[in-house]
């Protein structure tokens, strides 16, 4: 079960999992208790912001003390629903596709990839990690058995437009798009675009002396 | 040449990248101005924090009126230093090096990738796409002929601290670290952790409906 306010403004949503990150890290330095400063400090949020966002939720600091990082992180857990894993697919098994199902299936705790897919036959009935690449037209039937509820979409541009259009027949409502493209979707689909170039760009800031 | 001040907070450092990248789609559709109300609806933080950070740089602003999309966006370009390319290094040829190589050459204009390094000798010699791979010990030579100033790091967690010492002796101080480790590294080298989880996560809160 999760938290069940399901109106929380998109710009909330986006922070959580940023608030998670470092309540990870925290907790594996056995940090027991941080303040909304702390964590200001940390998200480069302000204090008021994250102290607004929580309280969305419910209460779950202590005035002057801080907030627990164990049991906000279980909260935030619930809240997300990432307190049970879960079921993915990767559409496009290529490099990226591949380095992704790497990345999420060795580091991500909370997601569970049940399939890849490519149009490539080279590359269909190949294992990456124990994730099968299978082709398109298989992608109904695997989303609706392990009820997949997101896709990674790693196609090149040219194929990403396709590839949405068949992932939203599939049933899936949310893809996370690596394709440099903009996608045409209907309502109800949600689409968050990738940018792998925004930590790196402010990274650039500190070497431009 | 950048805008001078060396001073910016990380957090407001951070977000920098994040306005340009709203202004480029803002730009991408011909949106003149933009007030800090809708750069808050586009970003998620609070228009009173990007006035501020905006007004630490200078006062691109007009009162009433908002930004003018293309004169922020060349302001933001400077103040990050990306007003000019950077050359960077990536440090590991594997699925996500070649994924990323792809990605910044096509995708992010910012950048410059001079060369890849990896140990495998299967890969040494390669090129991806123009960017050759070559043995770790040519990062010396490549860094000070190139002024390569970020070392983008996607080698497996066991190798990363090794890996990332080298790129420190080779020069760079700032590293974009893929490699679900933590990395040790002394006072003045920059470490930027990728989290490709985030946006991911975020996204699962809304199939959880």
């Amino acid at each position: 079960m999760k938290a069940n306010n399901r109106n929380a403004p998109k710009s909330v949503v986006r922070r959580l999992p940023i608030y998670l990150h470092i309540l990870d890290n925290l907790i594996e330095n056995e940090v027991e208790i941080i303040s909304s400063r702390e964590l200001s400090d940390e998200s480069g949020f302000t204090a008021e912001q994250i102290r607004k966002d929580l309280a969305f939720f419910g209460a779950f600091g202590t005035r002057g003390t801080g907030y627990n990082t164990v049991f906000l992180r279980e909260k935030i857990l619930k809240i997300i629903g990432l307190d049970k894993q879960t079921n993915i697919i990767v559409v496009g098994a290529g490099h990226l596709g591949i380095a992704l199902i790497n990345y999420n299936v060795t580091k991500n705790p909370y997601v569970n990839v049940v399939a890849a897919f490519d149009i490539d036959s080279d590359i269909i009935g190949k294992k990456i990690l124990d994730v099968e690449v299978l082709p398109m037209s298989k992608m109904n039937e695997i989303v609706n058995t392990y009820n997949a509820k997101v896709a990674v979409l790693t196609v090149p541009s040219g194929q990403a437009q396709i590839a949405v259009e068949k992932i939203i027949e599939s049933g899936i409502s949310a893809v996370f798009n690596f394709a440099p493209a903009k996608l045409r979707v209907p309502e109800g689909i949600c689409v968050e675009n990738a940018n792998l170039s925004v930590e790196l760009q402010s990274l650039i800031y500190y070497t431009k002396a």
